[in-house]
């Protein structure tokens, strides 16, 4: 009917969770919003796309070449949690009980998608825990077989650091994700960490 | 944690039915995309919001002066489907039974909501219909107090006129809205319409 309104509801339909009458739903509201919401909107997904960083150190989404819980002085740098995603860092970090470090792998060890160890940050994670400081790594990985296979990696790639090596408290049912627990679970997870 | 995050997901979680979490989700989903495809997305939201005009004849979307349907020299123009909006006549176009025009309204009188006659494009629809042409109104309004209440408006609007002025059968449920009734009610209740 409308090119202009056809190429919105598809471009909306190719969002995850949003079928074509959602994405009609959404560009006939975003019609009665003001036009500066919607470049606001727009500026605000194109400049996130293409300006956000990566942390050089962890990995993390940054805006700049150290993300803000790595360029805080006041967080103890002794301490890393390995988590497989940013959603993880931002659930621990809303508990506001962690004062560590963190290490984002991008993901878990699983021949069947045919990710590798070589397509994750472990060396970086290895380079950082070689280079001092770092007296504990947590590994808070999912508790699924890929996330299991990549703790075990990882504790094998960090047995001649002399680091000790933990994972968080099997608090979180079998096959539940992090970014899914809610804060007391995850508390409780992360203070019963177990030594390895 | 990151600026740049915080702003995509804020404004994210504005559209509708769009909570924190899902907008974090997608954030993370468009970062995993190619920047071309978040900047095809981000156009087209603007190109529509920026770009679509309100046909002069009959108020749906379009991109030009005159939407296609009014546009088209094969439909019926002695035939106009009242509609409340845009989406409605996505629904009865999708049906592809009805070969009248349309005039949507853009939304229906409702005293609580403070809008009177005058807020909807009511004065347009008895211009078009005093210019000649229509021979036959069809009210697809909404089964409720206000639906009722502004096709007894438009009906006393066109007493004058002579023309035949009609409603789509009931067949759709009390409190339903007309773009979720399936097509085969819509078919329904469009061919069965009753002569006021």
């Amino acid at each position: 009917m409308s090119r202009l309104l056809d190429r919105a509801v598809d471009e909306l339909a190719k969002l995850p969770g949003v079928g074509d009458r959602t994405a009609l739903r959404l560009a006939l509201h975003l019609l009665r919003q003001p036009t500066e919401g919607v470049d606001a909107l727009s500026a605000a997904l194109v400049d996130f796309r293409r300006n956000i960083k990566f942390c050089r150190r962890c990995n993390n989404l940054s805006d700049d070449e150290l993300c803000p819980i790595c360029a805080d002085a006041t967080r103890d740098r002794s301490t890393v949690c390995v988590v497989e995603q940013v959603k993880d860092v931002l659930s621990i970090e809303h508990t506001r009980s962690y004062r560590g470090l963190y290490h984002v792998l991008g993901g878990v060890i699983s021949p069947i998608q045919g990710i590798g160890p070589s397509d994750l940050k472990i060396n970086m994670l290895v380079d950082n825990v070689r280079r001092g400081e770092v007296r504990e790594v947590i590994l808070a990985l999912s508790t699924s077989i890929e996330g299991e296979t990549t703790g075990y990696y990882i504790s094998r790639q960090l047995a001649d650091t002399g680091v000790k090596i933990s994972t968080i408290a099997r608090g979180i049912g079998f096959g539940d994700e992090i970014d899914y627990a809610d804060d007391i679970t995850l508390v409780h997870a992360i203070s019963n960490r177990t030594t390895l």
